[in-house]
Order: C-alpha cells, then sequence, then structure tokens
C-alpha cells in the first residue's frame, strides 16, 4: 500500500469513529434520559480523545510528508490529501490545553447564557464571552491562515473564504434588500399571515412532514425523521443520514419547513459518490454550501406556488377544517409573508440576510476589539433599528437569541446568509438546463431538481472546495445578484406591487 | 497513583468504550434503518479492535502483575483486579484469528440459521454448526480454566460454575417438575387462556406497560422503553439503562411480561453503588445472577394475585370490553396457564425448565462428541417427547428455534433456569426479612422489594462472585428446593389441584 493508500485508511477510521460521535450526539437531542448527560459527556470527550490522538499522530504526520512527494495524484486522492492535511494541521497547531479551555468555557459559556437569556440580563454572561472571544483570537493566531484573525475563523467553516470577500458581496446585497423590503412593506395588499397560527393538530403535521420528504425523494431506508427540541441533521455513515423537526401546534411552518430544511441538507449526505464513502471527503465542502442546499429545498422549492400546486389538496384533506375558504393561492401567500421581525430563525426569505449580515459586521468589531462587549447590547439594538427598522424591547429577543457565540462560534453566521445565494444560483442554473422542473412539481415529480444536485454537487461531497464548484457548476464566481433576482421576481407578485 | 487505580482508570476507558459499543447495537435493534447495516458493522468492528487492542496492551498485562504484588486491597480493588485479570486472560489467551474466525462463521451462521428455520431445512445449518462446535471446543482448549471443555465454557457465562454442579441441581429439579406438571394436567378445573388471546389494542398495551415499569420504580429520568424484535437490556452507561419490549395484539403476555421482565435487569442495572460506577464491576455478578431478577419481577411478582390486586382495575379501565365479566381471580388464573409448548420463549414458569435442561444436557452431549451434529434433530424430538409429553412437527419451532447456537452460545442456556432458582431463593429470603411485601404490592407499593434488592444483590454488581452471593444474602447455597416449593404453592391453588 503506498502512502495515500494508507492515509485514506487511516482517515477511513478516523472518519468511522467521528461518526460514532454523531451517533453519542444524535442520541442525545433524540432519546438521551435527563438523568444521563453526565454520562454521556464523559463518552464524547473519550472518543474525541481517540481521534485527536489518532490525528496528531507522527504515523498521520509522515503519511502525510510521504503522499506530498508523489505525483500525479488523481482528484480524489488529491483532495483526499488537502484535506487530510488541513485537519492535521488543525489538531497540531492548536495547544491541547487551548483546546481544552475552550471546550470548558462553551460549556459554562452555555449554561451561562441560557440563564442570561431567561432573565434577559446579559451582564450573566459577559464574562464569559469576553473570555470565549480572548480564546477564539488566540486560535485565530495560533492557526494564522489569513493576515486577519476574522477570516481565520470565517475560514474554519467556509474554506477559502475571507472578510473582504464576503463583505463585498454582503454589502451589495444589503442595498438591494432594503429596497426590496421598502417596497414591499408599501404594498396595501398583504398576505394573511393568520392561516398558519390556528390550531394544527401535532401527529397530523408530523405525518404530512413525511409524505413530503417522502416525496422529496428522501431514502427511509437509509434515513431517518426523528423530533428534538432544536432540528439537526447527522450523517452517521454514508448509508445512515438522519435528521429532526419540531412541532409547533400554533404555527404551521415550524414542523414541515423546518422537515424540508433538514431534508435539503440530508439529501446532501447521502448523495456522494460510492468511492469516498465513509471517509474523509464524504462531507459537505464547506457550511455555506450545504446551507444552500437546504435552504433551496426548503424555500425555492418548498414556498414555491408549483410545490403546493400538487400538495395543497393533500393538505386539505389532512386538515379540512383550518383550509376551509383558504384558496391554495392565499395559502401559498401566506406561507411567504414578509416581515421584519426580532428572531433570526423565524425570519422570511426576504429579511433573513439583514440578520445574518448585523452578526457579520458585529462579530469582525468584536474580534477587531473595534467593539468592547459591554457595548454589544447597544450596538446590536442600534443596528437592528439600522437594518430592519425595529428595536428589540430587551436582550433576550436580542444580542442573547442565538447560541453560537456562547460555544466560541464566530465566523459561523456569515455562512447562512452565503448558503442562500449560493442555492440561488445553483437553482438559477438547475432552471436554465432542466426548464421543465416548476411543471414537474405541479405533478408531484422532485426527482430531477435532485439528479441536477446529486451530479453536479452532491456526488463530490469535499472534493472540489467551494469556490472551485460554484465555478464548475455555474460558470461564474458567486453573485448576490440571482439570489436578488429571485426575491424580486418572487415577491413583488405575492405582494401585488 | 499506584498500579490498582491506574487499572481501574485504563478500565474505566474499556467500560466506556463497552458502553458506545452498546449505543451502536441499541440503536441497531431500535432506530437504524435497513439500508444502514453495513456501515454499523465496520463501526462496531473498529470499536471492537480499539478495545481488544487496549486490553491485550503490554500496560494492562503489567499492570495486573504490579497489582498482584500489593497487600491488603480492599473489597472493590480485589474485585477489580480479579475481574481485570479475568478480561485480560480472556483476550490474550485467544489468538485473533480464532476470534475472527468465529465471528465469521456466527456472521455466515446466523443468515444460515435464518434461512433454515424459514424453509425447515436443518441441512443448510448443519455445516456451519459443526464448524461453530469446532470453534467453540477450540475455545475451550485454549482457556483451559476447568478440566471438562463444557465447563470451561459455562464458566464464561457463569463465573464458576461447572457442569457437574448445574447437572446435580438440574437432575433434582427434573424430576420434581415431572411431578408438578403430571398433577396440574390432571387438574379439570384449569384456567381460561382465552382471555389473553383477544385483540388488545397495541397503543393501550403500550401505555400500561409504562404505567407499570414506573410503579415498579424504573426510573425514566436514567432509562428508557424502546419497541424491538426481540426485547433486551442494555446498559449504555451507569445512569442510562434502556431496554425494550414488543407489542402482539393478539397476545396480552407478550407485552407487559416481557416490558416487566426487561425492567428487573434494568433495575439491577440501575443499582449498583456510585464506588463501581461505568467501571469495570457495574456490571450483574453473572447471567444467572441477572436472569434470577428478571424472572423474580416477572413472575414472582408480576403474575402474582397481590400485583394484580392493584393493577387489575386500572387495566380494566384500558380494556372495558376485553375485561368484561372477567374477575381479576380468573385473570390471574389466565396469565399463570400452565401447558407442556414447542416454544422455549413461550413457556410458562413450570414447563419452562425443561426447555432448558433439554438444552443443557444435549449441549453437554455435542461438546463431549457423545452426538454429532446431524443426529441432533431426532435427538432433539425424542428428548421433548420424554420431558413434555410432545413431539415437534417440525425443526423449525424443535432445535432451529433457538438463535444462541449460530453465534457459538454453548453454556449460556444453563443460565437461563439457574436464574428461575436462584430467583426463587432471594425471593424467600426478601419475604422472611420483609414479610408485608405481598399487602404492599395490594397498595401499589413496589420499592420496600427493590430496597431489599439493591441493598443485597444490585448494589455490588460484580463485587461478589454468584456463588459468594447467594450464600451471602440466603445463608446457604444454590437450593432448589425453593423454587419447587414456590410453584407447587403458587400453582395447585390456581389449578385447584
Amino acid at each position: 500500500m503506498n502512502s495515500i493508500e494508507e492515509l485514506k485508511k487511516e482517515f477511513g477510521e478516523i472518519t468511522r469513529l467521528n461518526h460514532i460521535r454523531t451517533l453519542l450526539e444524535w442520541d442525545q437531542q433524540v432519546n438521551l434520559p435527563n438523568g444521563a448527560f453526565g454520562g454521556r459527556a464523559e463518552q464524547s470527550a473519550l472518543l474525541s480523545k481517540i481521534v485527536h490522538e489518532r490525528l496528531i499522530s507522527d504515523k498521520i504526520g509522515n503519511l502525510i510528508k510521504e503522499s506530498e512527494k508523489l505525483n500525479n495524484l488523481n482528484l480524489i486522492d488529491a483532495a483526499t490529501l488537502r484535506e487530510a492535511k488541513r485537519d492535521y494541521e488543525l489538531e497540531v497547531k492548536l495547544p491541547t490545553e487551548l483546546v481544552e479551555e475552550i471546550s470548558k468555557t462553551a460549556s459554562l459559556g452555555f449554561v451561562k447564557w441560557v440563564d442570561a437569556r431567561k432573565k434577559d440580563d446579559f451582564s450573566i454572561f459577559q464574562p464569559l464571552l469576553e473570555k470565549m472571544i480572548r480564546l477564539q483570537i488566540e486560535v485565530a493566531e495560533k492557526l494564522n491562515t489569513h493576515p486577519d484573525p476574522y477570516s481565520t475563523l470565517i475560514d474554519l467553516y467556509e474554506p477559502g473564504a475571507t472578510y473582504d470577500w464576503i463583505a463585498k458581496i454582503f454589502s451589495k446585497s444589503k442595498q438591494a434588500l432594503n429596497k426590496i423590503i421598502k417596497k414591499l412593506d408599501a404594498s396595501d395588499d398583504k398576505p394573511d399571515f393568520s392561516i398558519l397560527t390556528q390550531k394544527w393538530e401535532a401527529d397530523k403535521q408530523w405525518d404530512f412532514s413525511i409524505e413530503v420528504i417522502k416525496g422529496l425523494n428522501f431514502d427511509l431506508e437509509k434515513g431517518r425523521q426523528d423530533k428534538s427540541a432544536h432540528p439537526f441533521t447527522a450523517s452517521l455513515s454514508s448509508t445512515d443520514t438522519r435528521f429532526t423537526t419540531r412541532i409547533n401546534e400554533n404555527f404551521f411552518s415550524t414542523c414541515l419547513f423546518g422537515s424540508i430544511h433538514e431534508c435539503g441538507h440530508a439529501l446532501y449526505e447521502m448523495g456522494f459518490m460510492e468511492e469516498i464513502h465513509d471517509n474523509i471527503l464524504a462531507d459537505g465542502c464547506s457550511m455555506g454550501i450545504h446551507e444552500s442546499q437546504s435552504r433551496m429545498w426548503e424555500n425555492m422549492v418548498g414556498r414555491s406556488k408549483d410545490f403546493w400546486k400538487f400538495w395543497f389538496s393533500k393538505l386539505e384533506k389532512s386538515f379540512p377544517s383550518n383550509l376551509k375558504g383558504v384558496s391554495m393561492d392565499n395559502f401559498y401567500r401566506s406561507i411567504n409573508t414578509v416581515q421584519p421581525s426580532l428572531i433570526r430563525v423565524e425570519a422570511d426569505e426576504v429579511t433573513y440576510g439583514m440578520h445574518i449580515i448585523l452578526r457579520f459586521e458585529l462579530e469582525r468589531d468584536i474580534i477587531e476589539g473595534n467593539v468592547k462587549v459591554n457595548e454589544l447590547p447597544e450596538v446590536w439594538n442600534s443596528k437592528m433599528e439600522d437594518l430592519l427598522g425595529i428595536t428589540p424591547p430587551n436582550n433576550a429577543d436580542g444580542v442573547l437569541q442565538d447560541v453560537h457565540w456562547s460555544s466560541g462560534s464566530f465566523g459561523y453566521f456569515p455562512t447562512y446568509f452565503l448558503g442562500n445565494l449560493y442555492g440561488a444560483q445553483f437553482y438559477k442554473k438547475a432552471l436554465k438546463e432542466r426548464p421543465a422542473l416548476p411543471e414537474e412539481y405541479e405533478e408531484g415529480n422532485f426527482s430531477n431538481l435532485l439528479t441536477f444536485l446529486r451530479e453536479n454537487i452532491h456526488q463530490y461531497g469535499k472534493i472540489y472546495q467551494a469556490k472551485d464548484l460554484i465555478r464548475r457548476v455555474t460558470g461564474e464566481d458567486l453573485n448576490p445578484d440571482y439570489f436578488i433576482e429571485y426575491l424580486e421576481t418572487k415577491f413583488y407578485p405575492i405582494y401585488r406591487v
């Protein structure tokens, strides 16, 4: 066996161990009894330690060095080497004490964040957040993959992306979103949101979501849907991809669109080519590309009129009294209501970007030291006023709303909005290549979009990096115009403007 | 840290890895999508390899040697060393190739066994069974813990037990069971079994089983009940014990008594003292002792009249039409119907022992070479005629009914019946110390039996071996008279003989 084959074998085992670690996490969210968290934490920590020891071993280090001497590596081998080196260096460059310190700070930070949010008291969370920011700046210094520390952190989630690149894209998007939001707000014929806030029976919501994901070709022989407090997708092996949703009896969108969103992530994880199954390349190529898949299925497909031309009559059968006197068109408009709101995870397609831009700008200022942690609540609120024209009445629904910072995830937020942008650009290409897609949706046929995505995106896993992938698939770099055009084309008619 | 402390630390990690392996198995039985078995098998194999490598490491070998030099080890440390040495030697004495060969033969053997049973064709299974028997004899030779190979195999499941010891106990039991079965069979006032074979709605059976296990003080904060094809109990950590049951809509006993049986196993696993949590001693002391707990709760408690004095009115509320005109007494008699039958897992308390004695005698003859594999079907049938007075009409319901031999588990069966015997002897002692127990059941109070079991049995885990434990708790060695006395006292009145 040559060095690259041996490297693949080693990372095959590391990948399996990571899959097992993912099972521990999935089970924790879905099944774990309340009194069993302590034991589970010990198990996760032990597996992490075993993976860490394998990753930083001389064996892996030497195999990488040997493999770098090989010429003419094929596509998969070259990508394997690139990703193996990335993972290895990440583990080797960060001192164990720093990693442990972050882990401890995150555990305590989570507890303090929950408490601070509950009591609407930012000062409870502030000291932990200050410490976490110092630690993340230290991470950026140790890794040092980009000249500015925030770009180094972004690179952890969106390999190759930088602050400058994203800032340019977001700045352009901000202007355009502003224009659309103002125009929709001026409409005097807005959707009837109250259709969605009736009582929707939980069991029937669940059954309907199962019917829909089957219709989207989610393979229940190679995956599951379950319930958890926070929806997520987990890859437990290349033939076992599971996701969760949650049910709100007083709001229709939570379950179904949560379900379709996670199903989009899951379809990506299920579509890797066999040659990379259960190895280091069997993963999404970046968080942004992953999010492009979930947002595409959730919004561009699941919230489209053509989708509901097929599914509405089925929904009527499940909920005859809720939908009595509601036309398909009014239902479609209802699920596409746009209104500036406080909470990111509840935001509509149009205003969502503003929530992300706010966090992106703030994170940059925090990491650069331009904003002090004690100033955050105030800066948050004034940015909300600036971007969405509303001011949070408290910090619980303002700066304290997201869990991310408590765990040290700085640089993660921008990938959410990048996902929307990637998604629109991919979807435009899919429609160009397969113009009959929307008509097929009307017939309940969603397989040809999946085929397009499998052929062009899913099968490659981490083989291509995001910047190469978008160029390969669409012929150009990421361009926010596609998303803006998508929003205008979709929402102006809905709002009759 | 001295050597025994280090040894505990090492086995703490091995125990956690084994718990993770148990999660993989639990999830496989309860959740795994049909198409995901291949990936799961690879994960289990990888974890097994990691555990094996740790167990046979020089580090463990040296720590055992060093620890053996220590004087005045306390109770827990001495037991830890004893069990560590046992596990270490088991791994070291068996060549890796032999273990792998058994694993492969078991995988294929399972497939062939399923096929043979389905087609009622013993010859499909025969070659694999012959191979497995040769391999198990080789295991016995390598381990060589007893002069005769069958005793060495029994010792794997019931440490310290030998063929001779069990044969004496079983021989005495056989005569007594024979007498009881004949006497009950001669009754002209037998229970009405048909009460149980009405249609019992699945959801309500499930809900009732949950109510009952809560009533038996199963802590749902530290465990779960789920459904699976074959009921089992799994310890995922010392604060996470899960079990399963299954539901048969056409037979009441399957779900509830399966549930109580597994709950009995689970209560044992949940009751270890904190000092041994998540380490090598956090385990049942033998398969027989484990089975004593499940059978005690299932039969001596769950099928007792005092139990139903409390639960019958609740069952009536769940199933009013099924129990219309059925008195508590008739229901109680119904769930205690005794009749010779073909299938071990469906056998009643009285005839169950005969099924085990048959397997015990056969296994001895197989391992000693006194019975050839091709003679097994015939010998099985003639023994069934001899022990229970019935002859299987086919091999599927005869020699092919149990999965155990396909995986090489020779020596496991006798522990099932030993469990009944241990159980009766423990229970007798519990009643002697706490004579009010049955009256407490009438009030729905089952906590004092659990307290007795926790104090005398559960908390110790593997600290004591079975022979020491029974003597400590009851003051004498295992004595089958208690079980026989229990059967006579209970069943003669039920059968009005």
